[in-house]
């Protein structure tokens, strides 16, 4: 077979995983980036708006072992785990909840460190060529004939010439994230079932700096002040800082119009954690940092004729509360690549060599791809949706901590059973429809057996009061028949 | 106050009637339509994969008196009066079905005759200046800045200086339809809540002609040929032949690969129709005319800073179910009139030349209009699409017919209670949400009367039966015991 040409629009996360994998199976990449290399800029800049708090869990990782068991051995050496939450009480008070009884852990990682560690391994393999500075302008995607513009010699909207680039591709990926343009491109080709959505809530990254040269918090945890409509989440940092983040509905933000009234929120809500941060920082800080919306996209379907494949927030952006969105897009790669190594299989092949695939495999590969990752990103974007209402205000709850403890119970006895779904998003791979699927049948069982030992109670505390009472019992054909009649 | 000057985007029917508006209201209008002058096609062409065929009810009128009783006029006598569904059963048998028992009536109309009207009109008013064959390209919406490209000199990703036209606008409207280029601009610009969607059936247009000089069917009803999972309907044209269009979904139209196909579906499903049409127009048509696909939008807002506003299909394309695509769009322009001229009239001023309107009153009523009108435009998306289903399939179900005389036996009867779904939506200019809200509150009280009048007969019943049988009754106090124990 001749050499397979793939172009990938995005040097992201996502995007070098891809470069990776690609490489891995035999494909030449060329992936260009709109951003200069990342790589050059100093430790902990925010990067265009972008968080440089993620959280990697089991899929993530999973994605980084399946291509290179070492890629994720170097991986996990750059997080801190995150063992549970910490609620800061309005009080100061700290009170830690295990995300998992058998202790497993979600990890905090820079993104500008994991970036780096990516496009480091994207570029050991010799077929992969990263390009910089270069933005994606169009593309026939029948033809497979990419435009793009390098970023130094004028704009997009410009019409010069100069600098204009034009590849042929075999297969053209989209990992350009939330606003993605390659989407946009196919969604002018396909009839694309496409939704995207914004919270009315907004974030601001503020910097809680070490004290006394070590962390001025538990850094065994993810730190967040519940306050019911808005939170302040805080995670750990390699250099012993946190970065906290503050989430709050849009017109809460516009009502701050001063340093005073950041400084009053802050008295008033999080009095511990303005103690840390410091108020002037604080000030500063809020003034200079950007302040982020949050949106969620849904589309269908993610690829288009063999030729184009979507993958990451570009397929399926979402509302960053459950810590999935670099996860999920990382299983994306990782599920792209099995359905692809299958197709092999399937024609008999004896490599893995996904290069190799005829165009028609590789169409009916990223076909079935896109009906069935779909299913499982829907399940997690509307997930992270919900997790933000549990994690602002459920998790001071009684009846939410009352299911925890009682799930927490049973999974313990059952652990192949009764899985809460935190555990199953976080620490698995299951499918995240599977997942939901599986979370509602348990909650169905948990519900009817609290029902049915209820029962079971009363009628123990009847019968011994009866006894107690010296009543006479009903025989038990008299209860058959009561029972009977009653359904 | 100096000239104010509105670029409207897309010479489609609500782009036009919005030029006659905003004329009339003072503004300097400059129009701009992709294709060429419409008026210049001959009668009754296809255009570009538009359905000739519409039905314009009272909201499409309203608009147009609201502008000039006149126009109306002139507009009604281009439609022939529709008064009722006619169903055609599989063995030919036709049975009509009013669509109002005051005999109100929505009307079938050519969408060539109507935007000729429209643009006529547009014309006759010397502030506007219509522009053809221009297409939009891009525009700064915060100066106001539009840049359009003259067809004739290459296409829009040309670089190419000629035919470049750059307009500066106080105001811009975005009526470029389902696919408006206008609101993927201001999604960029804006946090826009967006939602495509595409149904599972496309459709495909056929003519029937007329029948020794005359209508071959009824020409006072909408014909339809409910089939379940897909239907054909007819729509009577003043030249005496009828647009017929066949709705059904893909995998069906692509089931079809030759002239013997398409012919044995009509026999099978469509006989009387097969009868009418022909067989070899059938097939000539059927090969030769596009298969439109079917799908709707919604997004919120619909105007950005005063500058901005997207009208009709642009703002929410629907599909064409309940005949309200085009009405809905002409109430847009009508309820933007009115938000605008209630703004001059809450300023105080006496005059309702809108283009007078200061920048932060004119800014305070698109705010006002995107608000409330997407409510409203969102409930009848939603209810064009459950419309659907009523055509394709209740129209012949039993428990939909009854409910259907029992509504209307009540409108006879209460007409000012009781206004069945259809008649709210088709021959009222209630706000389509008010109609939603409603409808819902009219069926609890029908489910409750019907739930009332069948117990009292029951009860009636009983109370013969027993005394037939000579049985002792309860007491009016025993009976009292029952029900207050019962409940």
């Amino acid at each position: 077979m001749s050499e397979r040409h793939v172009v990938i629009i995005g040097g992201g996360l996502v995007g070098s995983l891809t470069a990776c994998y690609l490489a891995k199976r035999g494909w030449t990449v060329d992936l260009y980036e709109k951003r200069q290399d990342t790589r050059m800029q100093q430790h902990g800049s925010f990067g265009e708006n972008r968080s440089i708090n993620l959280a990697i869990s089991e899929r993530g990782l999973a994605a980084l072992r399946r291509l290179d068991p070492a890629l994720e051995a170097q991986a996990k050496a750059l997080v801190i785990p995150m063992r549970g939450r910490m609620i800061h009480a309005l009080d100061g008070h700290q009170s830690s909840q295990a995300y998992d009884i058998f202790g497993k852990h979600i990890n905090s990682v820079s993104r500008s460190e994991l970036i780096k560690l990516l496009l480091d391994e994207a570029e050991s393999y010799p077929g992969v060529k990263l390009h910089f500075g270069y933005e994606f302008i169009t593309a026939d995607f029948d033809t497979g004939r990419v435009v793009l513009q390098d970023a130094d010699h004028g704009g997009r909207n410009e019409r010069c010439e100069q600098g204009r680039v034009i590849v042929n591709a075999d297969l053209i990926v989209g990992a350009d994230g939330a606003f993605s343009r390659v989407r946009q491109r196919m969604m002018a080709k396909v009839m694309m079932n496409y939704s995207q959505t914004y919270i009315e809530h907004g974030y601001c990254e503020l910097s809680m700096e070490p004290r006394n040269g070590n962390f001025a918090i538990s850094p065994d945890h993810l730190h967040i002040w519940p306050r019911g409509s808005f939170m302040l989440i805080a995670l750990p940092n390699l250099d012993k800082s946190f970065t906290c983040t503050l989430f709050m509905p849009w017109q809460q933000f516009d009502s701050i119009k001063c340093d005073a009234d950041i400084v009053a929120l802050f008295r008033a809500h999080f009095p511990d954690a303005l103690h840390l941060i410091g108020e002037k920082k604080l000030c500063a800080e809020f003034a200079a940092n950007p302040k982020g919306s949050l949106m969620y996209v849904k589309c269908l379907p993610l690829t288009y004729k063999g030729r184009v494949v979507i993958l990451g927030d570009a397929a399926h952006a979402m509302v960053p509360f459950y810590g999935q969105g670099m996860n999920c897009g990382f299983e994306d790669v990782e599920v792209l690549d099995r359905t692809m190594v299958e197709a092999l299989q399937n024609a008999n092949a004896s490599s893995e060599r996904t290069a190799d695939l005829s165009n028609h495999l590789l169409r009916c590969a990223l076909d079935k791809y896109s009906a069935t990752r779909s299913v499982d990103t829907s399940a997690i974007v509307d997930l992270a949706l919900e997790n933000y209402i549990e994690m602002r205000a459920k998790v001071v709850d009684l009846r939410y901590l009352t299911r925890r403890f009682l799930e927490g119970l049973l999974y313990r006895m059952f652990p192949q059973h009764i899985v809460p779904l935190y555990s199953m998003i976080s620490f698995t791979s299951i499918p995240y429809a599977d997942v939901v699927a599986r979370w509602n049948r348990q909650s169905m069982y948990l519900c009817r057996s609290v029902k049915a030992a209820s029962l079971a109670a009363a009628f123990g505390i009847g019968l011994l009061s009866a006894r107690l009472l010296g009543l006479r019992l009903p025989s038990l054909s008299e209860i058959a028949r009561i029972v009977i009649r009653k359904d």
